[in-house]
């Protein structure tokens, strides 16, 4: 049995680079400037038949010349050499590998057959492999990736993805290195799973104290009784969020020629991962969304939303959605906090939960409104988290929004997301200024309101 | 019976500001701003009681001084002045006004009250009033808009929005302005409705040449019998888009006190609209997400689509998606399109649509391969829109995008869809070179769908 700790895959204390290439932009370059990019302390060993120097490293020849006490090799080899570089490293006592290659049985037949002989490869000799078809796995509390897309250095922080795709450490990372400002801990591409799979990786990710919340995008379940046993001991204790594809016939079909997956039975599925306590989402992008909410953030008590909006149609809008697809609601008020808005707020308005900030906002400016109705329905204890929306715009001048920071710090247990209308420079200004000191912002209205219900769905399962 | 025609509202030409201010970033003075920005040919006469001169204008004292031959009255008055106001413009022969102020029934039972002489004022006079509690009107080919939001030049195109909150013709078409790319003909504001409707103004742009698509946001619809004969006029000719507002009990609460609306049965609606050729949305950002897919290209003559993906991930995510939630399909392509992907893919890649393009793109260069596929897949008949996703990042070299614009011009038609995964700032910049060009982008790989899920929904009861 092949050795169940993935410690040196996320840890390694040195590794080797097999299939090295001195030139610009190739894979075999990269991914050594993306460890160096990063701060990894460990040895990097490049191999290559031509030998010589790399970015100042020896480069060996052979495998069988690398020194001993490797912990992981990334080898980026055609599919072909891939089972012999397999039992070479197993002769070196390389117990870690992860195999960038694709060309196995995503396409074709001849392609199959390899992968079963990788298979064995990785059997007989015990060797973990991560892959192969993958753009490699990062784990930033050990200063180390295997990505051979360039990255440069990964933000830190709690998010752990484990994807059933190669490219999710490539260019769906870069993309929320440039889009997003949360930061994660371990990220997997899983590729092909030819040994490591999503529940050997759960596993660690179960007891990772790097880890705050586990997000998965599967198209199969390898061990899907094993995954729901984990599951079942990880939900009480963060949240763990998957998108499953291949969920219909269609893309089931289409997972079959990506990744070589054969999709689970959905529906039963889908009924076990909800009772282990793991929330399903229904669309990639929501992989992003709900992870940059709960990167910063706490996980709300509960499903009861304060909400300050400066429109009535918001109003009307997200109380449809939350009727209608979300599971969030938004309770009436305690009387001193009701009182409190009525002191911010013109005569004659009608106050309830949503809150109506215009007029307010009209009367003693934007600042003061949002700040006041703020904290007074954060101090409500029937307020399990709270969503704001601004109108920014240059012509109606950029309130100071340090008090939204303040108000996070002084509820530290309460959420507190921001959305926008108005100038979109504006929107992309406060975003910037908001992100980095720890309050998430959303483009979209409604998306404030689906990530706080995929993290109120996630609560339920929770311990304390 | 008050007049029908609204063609002073949309081509007036001359107004009066009534409640004119000198002072600047008040709504009295942004209107004549506004209107300059937009190159408003018609004279405009400031009322004010303390005369002088405004923005090089003449400010008459009061509305009985005016000159006669004013189409329009634009009032920004208090609640209170406002149903003498009206009766002063008829006196003076101004048959449309434009009523700013809120403090209606939205407010409470003074306001009620204060709403039904309004009423009466206009009834008994014959004027015709838009509002009040709305930021105002726009209309484009009159180089003309009524808004006292600071918006400046209003892009121009064949977009018409009519929505059931005052703020659609401030904030929020700020936003438009500021984060897209499309323009409009017309948009109108309703507020409190007192006179003019929703079903009004749906039958001025029923007609309008200017008009392409017409997006509505409502609460209610004060005579859903007429509207959905109108609908059913129209929507063979043109897209017609509504996201209803109150859809629930808890909707419909805040949708009372949001323009004192009374929700409809919405069921019953919902048959009735959808019968009519109205396509339902479901979400606000969707008005925005619509507008900008149909703006620049054809609605699809179908639900047919070539989808040209970087990843076998968002292959199978989409087909869940269009099999879940959407009414799309990936239509089998015809032998002489499979031919040229072929020729473009290396050897041995399992080749259908969607089109996983990265082998490709790997071989011959992003710019090649993308080009050549979605030639290929605009050309096959069996195909009516086309969606690409691209991976762009300043690291692998940003491809020239040159010929997408290209084969739109080459296949006007078709309607091409652009998203994005990796760099943001790389997206950032396609957007803004794709865009002006006339070809709309994504940034989440969903959107693109939506948004022809929706026009592909509008097709089906658009003639020829």
């Amino acid at each position: 049995m092949a050795q169940k700790d993935l410690k040196r895959f996320f840890a390694p204390r040195s590794v080797a680079v097999i299939g090295a290439s001195a030139n610009k932009g190739r894979p075999g370059r990269v991914v050594i400037e993306n460890m160096r990019a990063n701060g990894y302390k460990g040895d990097i060993h490049p191999v290559n038949p031509r030998g010589g120097k790399l970015l100042g490293l020896r480069v060996f020849k052979t495998i069988k010349d690398l020194p001993s006490g490797i912990d992981l090799a990334i080898v980026i080899l055609p599919a072909q050499a891939t089972p012999q570089a397999v039992r070479d490293c197993a002769a070196r006592n390389i117990g870690s590998i992860v195999l960038v290659a694709g060309g196995f049985a995503e396409v074709d037949h001849a392609g199959e057959d390899l992968q079963q002989e990788l298979a064995q490869a990785s059997r007989e000799t015990g060797v973990r492999v991560l892959g192969p078809n993958t753009a490699g796995h990062i784990s930033t509390p050990a200063d180390f990736t295997s990505s051979f897309f360039p990255l440069g250095e990964i933000p830190r922080g709690g998010i752990s993805y484990v994807a059933q795709t190669g490219n999710f450490t490539g260019a769906m990372m870069k993309h929320i290195m440039s889009a997003e400002n949360y930061g994660v801990a371990r990220c997997i591409g899983l590729g092909n799973t030819v040994d490591i799979d999503e529940t050997d990786v759960f596993e660690f990710l179960a007891t990772d104290r790097h880890t705050k919340a586990i997000f998965f995008y599967l198209e199969s379940l390898r061990r899907p009784r094993e995954f729901i046993e984990i599951a079942k001991q990880v939900t009480p204790k963060k949240p763990v969020i998957v998108l499953k594809g291949g969920a219909t016939a269609d893309g089931a079909k289409a997972a079959l020629s990506h990744t070589a997956s054969m999709g689970s039975d959905d529906r039963i599925l889908d009924g076990a991962l909800r009772q282990a306590g793991v929330v399903r989402i229904d669309e990639f992008s929501h992989l992003f969304l709900a992870a940059k909410a709960v990167a910063p953030m706490p996980v709300p008590a509960g499903n009861r939303v304060g909400f300050v909006s400066p429109s009535g149609a918001f109003i009307v809008h997200i109380s449809d959605l939350c009727r209608q697809r979300f599971n969030l609601s938004f309770p009436d008020l305690m009387p001193r906090t009701m009182d409190r808005l009525r002191e911010i707020s013109p005569p004659f308005i009608r106050l309830s939960n949503p809150v109506d900030i215009f007029p307010s906002a009209t009367v003693h400016g934007m600042e003061f409104a949002y700040r006041e109705a703020m904290e007074a329905v954060l101090t409500d204890p029937n307020v399990d988290a709270v969503v704001s929306i601004m109108i920014l715009t240059r012509e109606l001048g950029m309130p100071s929004l340090d008090f939204i920071p303040e108000l996070a710090k002084k509820h530290p247990k309460k959420p507190i997301y921001i959305s926008f209308s108005g100038d979109h420079a504006c929107n992309e200004e406060a975003k910037a200024f908001l992100e980095p000191r720890g309050v998430p912002t959303f483009p979209l209205i409604e998306d404030a309101f689906k990530a706080l219900d995929i993290l109120a769905q996630a609560r339920k399962s929770l311990k304390k």
